[in-house]
C-alpha cells in the first residue's frame, strides 16, 4: 500500500522532483551476490537521456547515477556485489532552469496533471512538472538495469512500432535496426519516413502519440500467479504507471475482440520432445502465468501536452486563460518511453521470478 | 504482496474453485455504518449469473450469496449495517457436474491456463478450470456491490461496445437499452444484429471476442495518486486481472497514438463558475489522478478457448492429441464480463476514495 | 496494508464474529503439493477448544473445520494435496447463546475493547465480543497447523511457564508433561499446585494472568531479514496481535537489561565441525535473522476482564454504572493462548522460510 | 511485503550502510501542506547523535540531514511545505574509519549479526556492521520528526527507566529532568548514581542493558484496528525492529501475569461529563485500539556485544578464535535508543491516524 513503491518482493521506491536537488530510488529485495556497479546501469540511462537527437527534449542532464548502498567489494567478492541490503540510487539534477516555468505557476496546462494535483493536494511543485515529470522515469530505468541482472536468462527488448498514424511493417522487423535510428524503430524504412514526419510536427509546435512494444524471451513457463498477482496484470500496472500511457495490451490485445476462439487459441504440439506452441496470440501468458513463449506487450503513449500551440485553459484563481508551454520538450514522448517500458517489464519479471521461487521453490 | 488479494485500503481476498464446495471472499477495510444486506448484492450477481440467455453458459447456479460477518443489526442500527470488521461472503457451488471434465484431466486445452498451472504448481484442479475458472468473478461482483455503497455519489455503468467485428454506433448510445438485450449493449440496433451474428458463431461451435466499456460519473477531482498508485494504473490492473482480458485502455486509449498534442489535450474553461473541460480524451484521469470528468475505461475480452471445434494440443504425459471442450460454455465470455468490469471499477474507486481520505483528510 | 491479514508471503486473512453464523479464514501463498486434510488441522483446534476442563470456558463449540478450497485429490495425488490456490477454512458457530450478552449491549466492560470499538466505529457487535472475541484465534490455530506442514523440519512447541505469581521450576521442564495437565505446563509439580490456586481464583469470580513460552527447534541460520522484516519483529507482532497479550520478549528478554555485554553475548565454538553456541541468551535470533539455535519467545497474557466481581464502568449513553460479566469465561485465558501462540510462531516461521527462499534461493 | 520499509499508509523506507557514502530514507504518504524544513528534524537527530557524552560512542558524525524532495516553497506557501510527494532524506557518512574494522572481517563477533548475515546472504559488508549498524536508526529519528508534525496534537516523550539493575524511582519522575542528564533519565537522583555505575562498566571494557519507556499523550480514542493491525501490535513491531531490542511491553506488561482481572481492568467513570479511567494498566490500548488514555510502552535494550573483553568465537573459515571489538562503541546502547523509540512510536501513531481517517473519515 504505497504511493511511490512498485513491486511485490522486489520493490522499487522512487522520490524526487524534476527541479529539486536530486531524484533517487531504493530497490529492495534484490538477491545477494550479483555483480553490480554503476557501469551496469549507465548505458540504459544513456538511452533514455534527453538531448540526444532533435526529436527529444534538449534539457541537458548527464544523468550520472550513484549507487549509495547495497553493494560491497573486497578481495573476496571479485568486484562490487549486491549484499541483499536495499540499493540506494541517486541522480543529481543539474540543468533545471526553473525560470522557464514561472508562467505556468498559476495556470493549468491542458492535458497535464497540474489541475488534478492542485485539486488533490492544494499545493503543487510546478517547476518542470515536479513529481509528475517524466524525469522520475530515470530511476525506473536505473532499477530496471538491476532487475535484468537478477534474471540474466531473460532478454528484454523494446521498440517503437507506431508513430502517429505511421505503423511499422512487421515483415521488416529487425532488432539490429533499433539502435540505428533516433526512434528505437525496428523497421529501417519506417524510421527514415518518420524523420520527416516528426520534423514537420515538431516545427509546427505540436506533438504526436506513439505505440511502444516490449518483448521478453527466455521466460520459463510458470511465472505469474492467479488471481490478483497475474503476470499480465502486473505488466499492465507497470506500463500504465508510466507517464502519458493510456492503454496496454498483451499479445494480440484489442485485435482479439474480432477473433474467434478457434483462431485465438494457440495450439500446441510436441517438437524436439518439448511442448511447442504453433502461435502466440496470447503474448506468452495464459491464466496470468507465463507459458514459456515470448512475452509481448504494447502500450500507447499519448502526445505530450507541452506544445507551443496556444490552448484554452484556466488559472488557479478560476479565470479563463491561454497556455503555451515554452519549456524544452519532446515532440514525441513515446520515443524515450521505450527504455522505460523495457525497465518496467524487467522489474515485473524479476519480481515474479522471486515470487515464483518463494511459493514453489523453483527458479 | 498477496496472490489472491486486490486493493490497497479496501482489500478483496477471494478463494474457491469452480467445482469445490463453495467460493468465497473477504472484503476488508469497509467503513462502518453502511446499510448492507444480501439484497444489496444479489441483483448484481443475478446480472452475471449463468443460464439467463442462450448466449451464456447453461450451467445452473443460483449464486445465492451469504454475508457471514462484518454486518450487525439491532434496534439501534435500523437494519443491518457494516461494523468495520471484515465482510465474509460465501456462495455454495451447486451445479458442478464434474463428470463433464474428466477427459480434460490429462490434456491441456489450448488457450487455457491448464498448461501454465501445471508448469507452475505441478498439480491442477482440472474440474471446470478450478481456480482459473471465471466462477471466481462472482465474488468480485459481490464485493463490487458493497464497494458501490461506500461511494454512493459515484454511478458506475458498463456496456458491451464491440462483439467480434461489430461495433456499436456511439451516436445511438442509450444507457436504458443496456438492460433490454442479452448483451448489455447500449445500441438497440446493434443488439438486434448481434443476436443473429452470435447465434451463427454459437451454432458453429466457436466463440468470439468482445470489448467492454465501463464508466464512472460523480468521481470528484483528486482521487488517485502518483507515481505507483495511479488511478489508471489500478484500473488497468483491476481489469487485466479478469479472466480472458488481454488489453485495457483509458479515455481514447490506443487511438491517441495517432493524435497530436493539440487535439489530445482537453481544454478547460470556466462554466457556471466551475472548471469545465471541453473534451474528455483523457478519460477523466490526468497524471494518475481523477480530473472530475467521467472516468472511461475499456477492456478487450478474448474469445473463450472452450469450443466444440477440435484443436491440436498435447497431453500431460507429452503426447500430441486433440481437444474438444464439451462443457457448457459461453460463446462470448465478454458479455458476462460486463458486470465484472463494473465491479472491479467500483472496487478501485472505493479504494481510492479511502486512500485519498487517508492522505488528505478530504472525503 | 490490511486490517485483518497477517504475513508477508504466506498470508492469513480471518473473518467472523463470535456470535455470527461462522468464522473463517483464507490462507494464501501456501506452496503446492503438500498433503493436507482436515485431519491435519483438527488436533490443534481440539487443544484450543473450550469446554475441556473446569479451567476454561464452558461454551460448547465442536470447532469442526472445513477446508473449502486450495486442496485437490485424484488418483495421481495420493490423497488431498495443496494446489497453490488460497485455502479457505470455515468453522460454523454452534453454541452462541446470544441472550447471555444482552445486558452488556449498553455498557462498556472495563478492560474490554467495547469502549474503544464504539469510539472508533460508532457501531459494535456486542454479542460475545463480536470481532474482538478470542474466538477468532481458532482460525489462527487452523492456519498454524497448515504452516507447520510447510516447514516439517521445524518443531514448534508451547507451554505455560507462569500462572499468576507462580512460575515453573525450569529445572523440572519436561515437554512430555505439557499434555498431562489442563495448563500445558511442562512442570508436573507446578501443575499440581496450580490446580488449587486457579480453583480459588475461579471460585472467587476473578481471573488471573499468565506467561506463555513458545519454542521452535530446527530453524536453520538465515531466516528473517533486516531492517523492517526482522524475524523477532514479526514474532513480536504475531504474538502481540493475540487478544489480551500485553508483552513479548525474545530469549532472555527483559532480563537482559541487567546483564553485561560479556554475559549476554552468546559465545561460539566449533563442535563436530559445526558452529556451536555456548549459550542462547539471544533466543536464536541475531540482527533479526535466525542463528540456527532454538527460537525462544514469551508473551504475557493479562487476566480476562470478564469476571463475576462488579466493576465500575459507564454506559453508552454516558452514565456511570456497574458491570458483572455473567457469560461463560476462562479464569485464565493464558491457558488456551498456548496453542494460539504456537500457531502464530508457525505462521511467522513458514512465512520467513518462503521469504528467505524468495530472496536467496535457499531453502 | 518489504524488507526495508515500515508502516501501512505512512511508509518509511531506509537504505545505507554504516560505512557507505551515505544513509538515506524515503517517507511516503505524508499529508500535504505541512510546514517542514531541515530545522524541524535536526534537533531530534542531535539527541541521537554520537559523541555527546562519555557514555556514548565517540564517532564524530555531524548527522546533517538534507531533504531532497517532497517539500516546496514559494511566495504562496509561507515557507517550505510538504506536497504529498515522497520525502527523500539523506545524511552523508563522514567519520567512517574503516580501518578500525578490518580485523572483524573474517571473524564473527558474538552477539552480533555477523554470523547470521553470512549464513543468509553469503556476503557481508563488515565495515562498522554495515546494514545492521545502529546508524540506520538516524533515519528513523529523522522520519519520526516528520511524523510528529502530522499529529501535532500528540506529545511523544521517552525516558530511560532502568540501567542495568538500577531502576528509577517512579515517584521522582520529572519529565523536565530528561534533558538534564546524559541518560534521558527522568529521575535526577537515579541519573546521578548511574554516572558512577556506568563509568565503572565502561572502564572495565564492558557494556550493560537498559529499559526505555515511551509515552504518547493526546491520542484520541479510536486509533488502531483489529485484528492484525492492532495499535499495540504495530508498536511492538516498531520497537522490536530497533537493533538490540529483545522485548516490548504495553502498559503494565509482564507484571500483568501476576494480576487478577479485578485489579487489571481499568474502571471507568464520568468526570466533567467525559469518560474517565481510574487507572491505566492497559497502557492506553484496548482490543488493539486506543482508549484515549496515555499510550505507554517499554522496550528492553540488550547490552552491546561490542566490548573490549575477549570473547570466544569462530572465524568465517570455521576455526575457533577470540574477538575483541576495538571500535568506538556505547557502553549502554539503550541511552541513544531513547530518541529512536520516540521516533518509532511517532511513526506508528501518525500511520494509524491516517489509517483511522481512511476507514472512518474521522480525524
Amino acid at each position: 500500500m504505497s504511493f511511490n513503491t512498485f513491486g511485490r518482493v522486489l520493490r522499487l521506491t522512487t522520490f524526487g522532483e524534476s527541479h529539486g536537488p536530486a531524484i533517487g530510488a531504493v530497490l529492495d529485495g534484490c538477491p545477494p551476490g550479483i555483480a553490480l556497479s554503476e557501469a551496469d546501469i549507465q548505458p540504459y540511462l544513456d538511452k533514455r537521456r534527453p538531448g540526444q537527437s532533435r526529436f527529444v527534449t534538449q534539457r541537458r542532464e548527464p544523468d550520472r547515477v550513484r549507487i549509495l548502498s547495497g553493494v560491497f567489494e573486497d578481495g573476496d567478492t571479485g568486484g562490487p556485489r549486491t549484499t541483499g541490503a536495499p540499493i540506494g540510487l541517486l541522480i543529481d539534477n543539474v540543468d533545471q532552469r526553473s525560470k522557464d516555468y514561472g508562467e505556468i505557476r498559476d495556470r493549468y496546462r491542458p492535458g497535464h496533471a497540474d489541475f488534478a494535483y492542485d485539486a488533490k493536494y492544494g499545493i503543487r511543485d510546478y517547476r518542470g512538472g515536479g513529481r509528475s515529470s517524466a524525469r522520475e522515469t530515470a530511476m525506473r530505468v536505473a532499477a530496471g538495469a538491476i532487475a535484468r541482472k537478477i534474471i540474466p536468462q531473460v532478454n528484454i527488448r523494446g521498440a517503437l512500432v507506431q508513430l502517429g498514424e505511421r505503423r511499422i511493417d512487421r515483415n521488416r522487423w529487425d532488432w539490429a535496426e533499433v539502435d540505428n535510428n533516433p526512434f528505437f524503430c525496428p523497421d529501417a524504412e519506417a524510421a527514415r519516413q518518420w524523420e520527416e514526419y516528426l520534423d514537420a510536427i515538431r516545427k509546427s509546435g505540436d506533438s504526436i502519440g506513439a505505440v511502444v512494444e516490449v518483448r521478453a524471451s527466455g521466460v520459463p513457463a510458470g511465472w505469474g500467479a492467479p488471481v490478483y498477482a497475474k503476470l499480465d496484470q502486473d505488466i499492465a500496472a507497470a506500463l500504465m504507471s508510466i507517464p502519458a500511457v493510456k492503454g496496454v495490451e498483451i499479445g494480440d490485445g484489442f485485435a482479439m475482440a474480432a477473433m474467434t476462439g478457434s483462431e485465438a487459441a494457440d495450439e500446441m504440439v510436441i517438437r524436439d520432445g518439448q511442448p511447442h506452441f504453433l502461435a502466440n496470440h496470447a503474448g506468452g501468458i495464459l491464466g496470468g502465468i507465463s507459458s514459456g513463449q515470448e512475452i509481448i506487450a504494447r502500450m500507447v503513449v499519448k502526445p505530450t501536452s507541452s506544445i507551443l500551440k496556444p490552448r484554452r485553459s484556466i488559472s488557479r484563481s478560476g479565470e479563463e486563460t491561454e497556455v503555451i508551454t515554452k519549456g524544452r520538450h519532446d515532440p514525441c514522448v513515446g520515443i524515450r518511453a521505450v527504455p522505460v517500458a523495457e525497465a518496467m517489464l524487467a522489474l515485473v519479471l524479476a519480481d515474479h521470478y522471486l515470487l515464483h521461487r518463494a511459493q514453489t521453490g523453483k527458479g
